[in-house]
């Protein structure tokens, strides 16, 4: 999408054929800045520091971070070991491995001599084929905003609530949640977005509202706990969120605190969506809830916020007091009860698992 | 409660008998200073500018405010002229008004000569009757608390989950939501509080995570998204928070987000209790989602975070994109059937018009 009227992507090769460039999303909103990865570690930091996030963008980042591996060693050992780097990064992120997997298998069966040059093939390609996945889920989804659109007769804005990063910048271009949103503003359907604030990492505030300003879509930001009131007042028509994983069930895990927006939904009947590409489907697992692990992640990302002084500067400064210990979950599972359908590149369907086997019956 | 081991009150008289002081709120949990107030005006920008904040608290200081007011002009032109500043300056307080009508009503009959000191007398016994109150809240939710350790065979603490600051920094000692924490820890009985960290202003993380640390009591903060997944995982036993205005239907208006930990507590069965003084209630309106006006305060509180900094001073940052709009709701309204319960000073009922009757018998 567009940034300062220029289209971007998240991740594109460089010139050299050798290096990827990326955004780091870790200096947004305040700065835009791109980043050079030049070797396996380079990607599997910048995965694990958050300077690339998003389950699709993760994947696309994991698949030229093997390739990159397999420029400097492209033996059988160091396959493997860069498999395991590189899946270690994110647990919760399933299209993680499946990224890494499919770099894998495309290359296994080759000599050494041509397995670089394949890997960074399959990685452009996974980069392509994720851009016509979220460009796919942008049209199924955009029926569901055109409907909104004339069920109020084209009175007024569709509103439309998100949570998180589920936008352009989480994926390689279009985002999942966001991708029905830009093109619905493309083709003139006036629409204004809820943007969670999402702490604690803020990427609602950080990331969600600077693409769909950079893009020119009317959105505000609210405080996390403000959906429910926003919802009860009526002033939402949509719910949409990405996710990082869906259970064969249709269970979603996704940010911290989209669990409490789908209840607030139900209680308001609001229509909550859920979007995604068919690669975060888990079909190895069912009950999300008993069998998702959810990851902690540093408790300084809640004591701590990081945003930009009046000298210009971005630092972090504390908001708990210096003795009080904090824990920082990171995911949390909302039960497929509460979503009312799941977005993906072949359609919208129930969030169950007859829903996703009426999309995906090659997995029955 | 104690702070470094002293017992200390949100606001007592000086030794004048002319003035207040207060503990300035908006420099914690970064550092502990008073503040004299000296003038009504004082007493009005203290409130405005959440130097003192709190129903109970709000209540004492407009109260002492007008005490000041008086003695710098005993006129009833003044008088009202008082008044009207005073309670202009929280619209969503309900007992702002009742403390500001107890001072009138006292004064109003008298002389000029003898109304200020009619009005500090008033002012000291409303600080009174509230730590009495709070003391009694405490005693009767102790009894959910109490129960709550025999239920698990007192194996292991009591986790209670609260947001934002209803302590006895919202009050003038023991607080609403925490006085059953305090007595049930002074007791003997092992506590765990989940402190929600309430964006935007960060009272749970700022305030509530102080208090209960400057007293002894185990706590853990997180982020507002975390609640509904730590009360999914069964973490929690308790959800108790205050209000800033119940209905006579038992609707409950609070700090925003408080709704959502409402849903979630009745989606995994948690018992969600809400603790109020009296003049919490408001009789005059039944239907909160209705008739409840949400304030909407200044949108730097969304977009700026305050916090220390690593140089020790206490900045503001900017978390959001420069040009995204955002929106401040400071509260919002819990629906009764998400209330298992209300905790007053006279006893525990259900949050409904025959409950709160049962109490307050006077009202019919």
């Amino acid at each position: 999408m567009k940034v300062g009227g220029k289209p971007f992507r998240t991740i594109w090769p460089c010139a050299d054929g050798e290096t990827v460039e990326v955004i780091d999303q870790t200096l947004l909103p305040h700065e835009f800045r791109t980043l050079r990865l030049a070797t396996l570690a380079d990607a599997a930091r910048a995965i694990k520091t958050m300077q690339v996030r998003g389950a699709p963008l993760i994947g696309a980042t994991a698949a030229y971070g093997l390739a990159m591996g397999l420029r400097d060693d492209p033996s059988d050992v160091a396959l493997a070991a860069g498999y395991d780097v590189l899946l270690a990064t994110r647990p919760t992120a399933v299209n993680l491995r499946w990224a890494l997997d499919a770099v894998r298998a495309e290359v296994a069966p080759l000599g050494t001599q041509t397995r670089a040059a394949a890997a960074f093939a399959r990685a452009a390609a996974i980069c392509d084929e994720d851009v016509a996945i979220c460009r796919a889920i942008g049209e199924h989804g955009l029926k569901l905003v055109r409907a909104a659109y004339e069920a109020h007769g084209r009175s007024r804005p569709v509103q439309i609530m998100t949570h998180c990063n589920a936008g352009w910048l989480a994926c390689v271009d279009w985002g999942t949640a966001t991708a029905p949103i830009y093109l619905a503003h493309d083709e003139g359907i006036p629409v204004h977005v809820w943007v969670d604030e999402t702490r604690p990492r803020n990427q609602g505030a950080g990331l969600t509202a600077w693409e769909l300003g950079g893009h020119g879509v009317a959105h505000t930001v609210i405080v996390d706990n403000a959906g429910g009131h926003v919802m009860q007042r009526g002033n939402v028509d949509l719910l949409i969120t990405g996710t990082d994983r869906v259970t064969a069930n249709g269970d979603v895990a996704n940010k911290i605190g989209t669990y409490l927006k789908a209840l607030a939904a139900a209680d308001n009947n609001v229509p909550f969506y859920v979007a995604l590409p068919g690669p975060t489907i888990d079909w190895t697992i069912a009950d999300g809830i008993r069998d998702i692990p959810i990851e902690e992640r540093d408790p300084s990302e809640v004591t701590m916020i990081s945003g930009r002084a009046s000298d210009g500067r971005v630092i972090s400064v504390r908001v708990t007091p210096a003795s009080s210990p904090a824990a920082n979950y990171a995911f949390d599972v909302t039960p497929a009860r509460l979503v009312t359908g799941l977005i993906t590149e072949r359609g919208i369907c129930a969030a169950s698992r007859d829903g996703l086997l009426g999309l995906y019956p090659e997995r029955k």
